[in-house]
């Protein structure tokens, strides 16, 4: 088998189960009960959680931990939903719902900006609140003058990826949030006292770069357990001290008010143990994966290369014109390599990529585009096996269209 | 150690854990992935669902996976939630969210009733909602003439409990069932089309009860993997047909568009093999914990037993008045021996129980309340040991009282 889709899912290792282990069994205790070794379990998971924060230049007490990158998106958003509808929001549990009049959305006040190419974990959050689409450029990057076009004295809360998710693209975020200190300082001189928080997607990007979040100076940060060989269903999400949110679903009080439920307390262990390892071999695997990419570059024939600059180092994007990319799936499922088209959600609903539609791509060249993303179960022999198998699959997949002709 | 908090978290079993284990490493695939063994993934976690679902009577497709019970809960309140303002909402994606006036709640129309003993993440979220609390008797069960008062024209949802998680009282949910039926009649009289749905948390009782939604008569059911023995971290919302939910959080569309989010394989199938383990030794199992019970209330001296009817067998809920039950949690944390207070979210923020308070406890009983949930890991020996701990440490402490008058 050789597994090329480590932006879908990724194996645990055995040194992160082997960390969960003993927490589904001997430290299983609910780190809310008042007895001593069940505080012990709560302390291992304001651990973890520092880990984890850390990784990013934050500290435990900025994470809230969900159940993965999909809520940490949503949850970010609470930050612009009205207070009259608490729908498990602490500030409205004194009061009942009351009238309340939600003011129409439209591109000139919408609160919401997002990249058009975001995970539709953002987009739909995004579209739902009225918020207005972010232009990105044929190359993926996003395009500034459309982001200083679209910032109106209304926006509240601009959501931009630190890496796509189908491309690899990495958003020059530093240069997005010095564009947002210029308009806040612009509305500090007209005396505007609205928000105006940037929040990023990094599920893809936190294993393969260096992210510090003041650095980057983003207000709140999606993180995912399951990209980074962590166990899946779980994730966090940095809050700056500027950012308010609300809770999603209210209860037992957890992870301070925003996010009820008993932890998932092996979940989080072995997410802090994965990011740990991350961490470690973080410029390691960087060149290992360019290299794995230039492998494939020069070894693949009759393709056409989409995420050409400005990437992960292990997203390499295909585009075999002509062909169709669910039928080579197919061929290369039966030789045991493992590909997809893009993001796996979409992909099982037959929906055509919004991201190489917003880079430019025709239809053709959409329904001709694999999503290589390489990854810790990958070696330099493998890529070797890839090229000579990927290249035999489109030689034969385009003898049979000539043959049908 | 002898642990007596079950209500609060229960160990996960070997045979659990091993299931779960190859869904981290070796079928590690994201289920929504186009090549076989991601396929594969998908039909295991389908087969796991299905699995839980039969344990109520249900199919597979009735069920949406959370991430526990809490966030079940929540979802299970989003059937009255306003269309307008769909946060994660797939109806309102196509809208964008405009001008809505949400009608002002009171109790004479409020849309939600709430048993007054319900988990905070029922009461919370139902309080937010401008709901009613029906009142329960002393003995803890539901007061049926309360009910049948507050149900109005303008009712949609009632939320009960199947077992309470502070007493263990099992509710009469077929005689509610059968109130909600008549007033239904009613409503068809009038022609109101008006929706009137019933949901049970039961997540207390899903390893001591048999379960069947149909019998029961119940729109909406939520089920705790992290109190039957499965992992922490998941949790199901059985959903009747006549019940129609929005999302929480949005995204890639999983769970049929009510819960997105990559689906958490391996905590499914823990869950799965969990639940099928309690329901072949459900009738062993009670069977054994009412002969617990009965050696504890026998060889216990001084104390007022609050559950004496209509409980699950697990739950021995003791009182000693003038005693405060805190210092006795600590000394018999010296002596190896965990009980609890009450919920381990409520006590670990020092909040007084409202069960307690809901059936006419003093503050002095409420204070000197211990909840004793027994379990899987218990065994009788430990029962008669705990019986001469337990009579010793009260002893200690009255001792002590008396010293310092």
């Amino acid at each position: 088998m050789i597994y090329l889709d480590h932006a879908s899912a990724t194996p645990v290792s055995k040194k992160v189960f082997n960390a969960m282990a003993p927490y589904y069994t001997d430290d299983f205790f609910n780190p809310s009960a008042p007895y001593l070794p069940a505080k012990k379990v709560g302390t291992d998971y304001e651990k973890a959680k520092g880990i984890i924060a850390h990784s990013i230049g934050a500290k435990a007490s900025d994470l809230v931990i969900t159940a993965g990158a999909t809520e940490a998106n949503n949850l970010a958003f609470t930050c612009v939903r009205p207070k009259t509808y608490g729908f498990g929001s602490l500030d409205d549990s004194q009061n009942s719902p009351t009238k309340h009049v939600i003011e129409e959305q439209t591109s000139e006040n919408s609160r919401v900006l997002y990249l058009e190419t975001e995970h539709d974990s953002v987009r739909m959050v995004a579209q739902n609140l009225g918020g207005t689409a972010i232009k990105v450029l044929t190359n993926g990057l996003i395009d500034l003058n459309d982001l200083k076009e679209k910032i109106t004295d209304k926006t509240e809360l601009i959501s931009i990826s630190l890496a796509n998710n189908e491309l690899g693209t990495i958003q020059p975020l530093a240069e997005v949030s010095s564009i947002i200190r210029e308009a806040k300082i612009e509305r500090l001189k007209k005396e505007i006292k609205t928000q105006l928080l940037l929040h990023s997607d990094a599920s893809q990007a936190l294993n393969l770069l260096d992210i510090n979040v003041s650095r980057l100076g983003v207000d709140l940060m999606t993180l995912n357990s399951a990209k980074v060989y962590g166990p899946k269903g779980v994730g966090a999400l940095y809050v700056s001290h500027d950012a308010r949110l609300h809770p999603l679903v209210a209860g037992g009080g957890q992870e301070k008010g925003l996010r009820s439920g008993t932890e998932n307390v092996s979940g989080v262990i072995g997410f802090s143990v994965a990011v740990g390892e991350t961490k470690k071999h973080l410029n390691g695997n960087r060149k290992k994966y360019a290299n794995f990419r230039k492998i494939l570059l020069r070894g693949l024939e009759g393709y056409e290369l989409i995420n050409k600059k400005h990437t992960l180092d292990n997203f390499v994007v295909l585009c075999y014109n002509g062909l169709d990319a669910e039928r080579l799936i197919f061929l290369l499922e039966e030789r045991e390599v493992y590909v997809s088209t893009g993001a796996a959600c979409a992909a099982s609903k037959g929906i055509r990529s919004h991201v190489l539609k917003a880079i430019g791509l025709s239809e053709t060249q959409i329904a001709g585009s694999l999503r290589i993303s390489l990854g810790e179960t990958n070696d330099e022999e493998q890529m070797h096996e890839v090229v000579k198998i990927i290249n035999s699959v489109v030689a034969e997949e385009k003898q049979r269209i000539n043959n049908n002709r």
